[in-house]
């Protein structure tokens, strides 16, 4: 049916006219119904074309942007309040903090137009918004009303500040971490009790066995003599950051107790820690696959719902040209070969066509990265053929083309290494630089004559774009340099250290050459995405720990930063006079501000020293300041660190061990019998040597072979969304429960319970 | 068929005799085949009646203890070795070895004569006996001459020592879990290398951002000018050994510096440590599976031989009297109860005579621990019954069996544990303790009164045996220890330190009452045996670096253990005088004899501070002895711990998802039909209401409900061998491949291609 609707122009709207009246409202709804299914957004909004429109404004990614960058001003006011980095006067914060928290109420505001109001009320998220964007403003009333009457006040709201980082709309993979934790809790929990009552014991056994026999430790200070200091000792020993010194006076006095203190590594570290990892990971796998099936099947229940809405009549099937239409409000930038391609995968029957269990999939075939490789021809060629095609500048295609050239460029790259490593004040040295750079410049020159150059820079070459950003960056920064210390004599440090990073930088590339370090490396490329929710994660639990952490200890320890300073010693505080933590010169590690707090808590959640820097802080306040860093030992180490890590886990193991997914394959297939697949390496040497021309972008009817210049690829490893990627962890176990899912859907909502206009 | 056959008396002979001659050697055959099956031996014995008699013999179990017994001597050598912990004469050590080396040889020899000679010579582990025992004797020879001239001389082959025990047939489970070390190696090394060029390259960047920028350690010493040095910092602080004090010179130089070391520590610590895990996660996971598939294949190859050679005429069918005294040979303590439930198991549909697949199961139910339980009388009560069922003492037996009972111990458990935290040289807290001791000896004393004894002190009553042996032990020990006191006047330190260790101990029982707690120990218990494998890994591994150790840095480092000392501050050594290692006063830890490096190795296992500890070796030898230490960094921390994570990781696994198998189940629906089975509850609480004799151990016949007195319980949970454990881990994925085997089996097996005799 209608081969020719590939024909037509785009946009939806001379279609549309051809249709019954109201059909652009339905193909509104519908393409709002297969967008949040592909992104899997769980939101009932109303369904009338103008709570449509808004909620469609609402998606818009410009608000979204708008909203994370005042999240981002909200959050880095931390920056600028009071202890501060770079400090403010407090009405300038207070009024920028105003404007954010006005923006989150319209956004709100508009989030509430856009659903039904019973709904509104009764999800958490904004019920948390509304609370912390109220007691923001109590606290900055009492604030300011103290600060007026010149009392001491304190900003208890910036805690809460994070909590809006959750609960924004766009904040779903962030919230399902933090769903994951609470639902790991319980049995971590039990465990940790386990974990406690054989510390406890340890620590009583340790008493009894050490604390009458008068040993001192190395500072000379009584070593195992009250329980709650043995049982804090041996807490840090299971982080092993003061092993062996927490040993060392046991082991002197006699051999025999290192054993005590090896069975209690043994015990606590090695296989308690396990058991922490094994009890999150489990439950992180078992309460993610639950929460995917959710998604799953929300994802069919939206797409039987834009089903509903298209089909026409009693007939359970949609049209090529509403589908088409559809797909063109969906994704705007579609190419028609593209999406002709999409059709040939859902309508493989070639009825003109499709029932429900093939649009259900549309949502899914969006989220597959399909690349359209065009063999355009090089631009050269058409401004000047004869040059271009020319024995010596053909010679020259082939040879940059030869392994030999990438081989001779690795070669390059290590001499370079070697270069770097010398000293830069030797003038030959510094001379080199310019031939290195000069050569890398020579190398990309070489390849945009040859390949044709959108190719090169497409969205997907990633090494291309690398090394042309640090080739020129470095360019660029080292003739600044040049001419800075021709000009002045004098260098500036800045930009010295920027050249640098940009020349070691550089030295990556060699990665891409070996094809072991590839696929390892596209791995962690690939959840890459998915680590940035954890930043997020890590984000949201330093700032509140840095926040609360500020108001303990802000002052309590200063750095100087000059040795020659009678303070720095013992970091402006005469109680620290002598201490460990003195004495190693931790006096920057501080909560004097909020940069310095976050470096601070990077280095705790590292462990190592810990103790010192927590019995620092303990020293000058209180020793149940302890509580504090054991709290954020237990939140930030045993329980994140350990989802972190089963994340990384898991996603490697998906990787290893699961085959393309379905919908993928079913894809591939298409692609391959349509004749249209090209292996990369085909592709590469094929670019230059085919002539046709054909930029059909806007070109039609995908009959077999007649698009020989129109190249398909799956970009399989790359995924739209986390949640697809989170699917495709589970996707293997989730087949069966898909089925019934699409069933129940099929059943119970192919005539959508909502009004459509 | 025979009914009857259950009232024969136990013994092979009587019924051997009622058969066709030559059976018995059939039988003998059949159950070697069938032991092997069932603990996963790989051995091709002669099938010869005398070479199945040596056979038998060689895995006689007092052979294996002895042979366990002088491997441990040979290995604990090194302890009166030079340099040694307890000093013997050279001629002694080496007598005692020489008697090493003779037993090793002889059980060679006796393997020698089981197994053909060309299957001997074939095998890589005979052939690495035999070497080791030739360089062990060459190296004596040498070192004898050598110190008879009076010249100084190395013990070498010592290293070789621990590779006895991977090389002995019993040593099955550490050959296989190296042999998955070595699986996982390859990938390891490519995600190594990836890891060592991202360190090369930070390492490169830190010293062109940071070397010329003239900065000092807190000791004053240069910061970051070699690049070798960068290099190895930068691989300690992957460890986080030297996290934050590597970073604050830099950090108090500039804020923005800690950002580098921030992204170092996210990628190298954080990252590529998880894929480290995971990669060897991943191979462990994929070679096991591997492994047990294999093993799963050869355990039903003989199994179908052990048909084979029982299987009568041409019909394919074991009859009940062969199968019999088939079971009987294999596991001689069997009762007749259990034997005929297995029968009941394999026969389910009561042939009289078992076909092949049934057959091949009882390797694994063999395997499966039935307990079998009878409801005795208390002896008591058969000594004088009307007072033991006298009104109070019914009302006795109740109360303790109330749960009030277990309560109340418990609270006294933790009063218990407040007493001794508290000062013991209080008269009153001392005399406490003979309060305590008398309270558990009166709870013993009760339950034993309450309880028939063999139940009460059954085999898998974990916790009575427990209770017992530390509450007697404790009595014991109080009492010398009162009588010393009060003799001498003079408390022995080491009987004090044991009395304690007892007391606190006993507070570990109060874990047995929570039924969460219950669950977390259980599994730890049950992967107990498992982790004893990586024990032993462990200790060749740590055997093999404590000797090369020992030869590099032996008397370079001494322990004085006198303050007063003058060479304390710098540990016997002037080159170490002022470093961090004599000033964190590690003299300690050295290589002087075998226990110190064990200790020190362990200490280098924890990772903490062992810059410092190989740093003190470096300077008291030379710069390049770091690699021994990373060498040992690599090999225990990166590769060893980490399988030993994946293990326990896999195993908790196992233990949430994996329902019981399916012979399991079977075995229990069998238990259940019979209406043997009993819940543990309902069964103590009928020990001693029920009042039938019934010591029906040598009784037969089970026909349904004819034994009231006698009750089935799996020990489900406890596995004989560590095969098994291993087997249940993989078997959901593998039974697929398990059928696939059996058919292979019948097929090419039925008929064994050796001679049976």
């Amino acid at each position: 049916m209608s081969e020719e609707e590939g024909n037509l122009p785009e946009g939806g709207s001379g279609e549309g006219k051809r249709r019954t009246g109201g059909n652009k409202e339905d193909v509104d709804l519908a393409s709002v119904y297969v967008s949040d299914a592909q992104y899997n957004r769980n939101i009932y909004f109303d369904t009338s074309p103008a709570a449509v429109r808004l909620y469609l404004r609402y998606h818009h990614w410009l608000l979204k942007v708008l909203l994370y960058v005042f999240i981002l001003v909200d959050l880095s006011l931390a920056v600028f309040e009071d202890p501060a980095v770079f400090p403010l006067p407090t009405w300038a914060t207070m009024l920028v903090e105003l404007v954010c928290l006005l923006v989150f109420t319209v956004r709100l505001v508009h989030y509430a137009k856009v659903i039904p109001r019973d709904k509104f009320w009764k999800d958490p998220k904004n019920i948390c918004i509304i609370i912390v964007l109220m007691l923001t403003l109590v606290d900055m009333i009492i604030y300011g009303a103290l600060r007026a009457a010149d009392c001491s006040a304190l900003r208890w709201s910036r805690v809460l500040r994070p909590l809006l980082l959750v609960n924004v709309t766009e904040g779903r993979q962030l919230r399902r971490a933090f769903r994951s934790i609470r639902n790991a809790l319980p049995q971590i929990f039990y465990v940790f009790l386990l974990f406690m009552f054989s510390l406890l014991i340890f620590a009583l056994m340790a008493l009894k066995l050490l604390g009458k026999r008068g040993l001192t430790t190395i500072d000379g200070a009584p070593y195992f003599r009250s329980y709650l200091d043995i049982v804090f000792d041996l807490y840090v020993l299971v982080t092993a950051a003061n092993s062996p010194d927490i040993m060392m006076p046991a082991y002197n006095a006699s051999s025999v107790f290192a054993i005590f203190f090896i069975v209690y590594i043994l015990i606590n570290t090695y296989i308690f820690m396990s058991v922490f990892l094994a009890v999150v990971y489990n439950n992180y796998r078992k309460y993610l696959k639950e929460e995917v099936r959710q998604l799953v099947r929300a994802k069919r229940h939206k797409m039987a719902r834009a089903f509903g809405v298209l089909q026409e009549g009693g007939e359970p099937a949609v049209s090529r040209a509403d589908w088409n239409q559809l797909v063109r409000r969906v994704r705007p930038g579609i190419s028609t070969a593209h999406r002709e391609l999409l059709w040939s995968v859902s309508d493989d029957k070639n009825q003109g066509r499709i029932g429900k269990l093939a649009f259900v999939q549309l949502a899914d075939l969006l989220n597959i990265e399909v690349i359209t490789l065009k063999s355009r021809p090089h631009p050269l060629r058409n401004v000047c053929p004869a040059l271009y095609l020319s024995a010596p500048s053909r010679l020259l295609c082939r040879l940059v083309q030869h392994r030999a050239f990438a081989v001779a460029y690795d070669i390059i790259i290590l001499v370079n290494a070697v270069f770097i490593g010398l000293d830069e004040e030797n003038p030959m040295v510094a001379d080199s630089e310019w031939a290195f750079l000069a050569l890398y410049l020579l190398e990309i020159l070489l390849k945009l004559y040859v390949f044709e150059p959108r190719t090169f820079f497409s969205r997907h070459s990633f090494w291309n774009w690398f090394d042309t950003v640090i080739v020129v960056s470095a360019l660029v920064a080292t003739i600044i340099n040049s001419a800075l210390k021709s000009s002045g004599g004098y260098t500036s440090r800045q930009i010295l250290d920027i050249v640098f990073i940009l020349r070691v930088l550089r030295l990556i590339r060699v990665v891409d050459s070996i094809k072991r370090f590839r696929t390892i490396i596209n791995t962690l490329i690939r959840i890459g995405p998915a680590i940035l929710t954890f930043g997020q994660l890590i984000v949201v639990v330093y700032y509140i720990f840095a926040m609360v952490g500020m108001e303990l200890f802000k002052g309590k320890v200063t750095f100087y930063g000059d040795p020659g300073d009678p303070n720095e010693a013992s970091c402006g505080n005469p109680l620290l006079g002598g201490t460990a933590f003195a004495r190693l010169g931790y006096c920057k590690n501080n909560f004097n501000d909020v940069a310095a707090s976050f470096v601070l808590l990077a280095e705790l959640t590292v462990v190592n020293q810990w103790h010192v820097l927590s019995g620092g802080f303990a020293i000058v306040t209180h020793v149940s300041a302890r509580i504090f860093f054991v709290l954020f030992h237990i939140v930030v180490v045993i329980v994140i660190i350990n989802i972190f890590v089963a994340f990384v886990l898991e996603a490697f193991f998906v990787e290893y061990s699961l085959e393309k997914s379905d919908l993928q394959t079913a894809l591939e297939r298409k692609i391959e019998e349509l004749e249209l697949a090209a292996a990369q390496e085909m592709l590469e040497s094929h670019l230059v040597n085919a002539m046709e021309t054909a930029d059909s972008d806007q070109g039609s009817s995908q009959s077999e072979d007649s698009k020989p210049g129109l190249r398909f690829k799956i970009a399989s490893k790359r995924y739209r969304t986390v949640d697809a990627l989170l699917q495709r962890m589970f996707e293997s176990d989730l087949d069966p429960e898909d089925d019934d899912a699409a069933g129940a859907a099929s059943g119970n909502f192919s005539n959508p319970t909502f009004s459509a206009a």
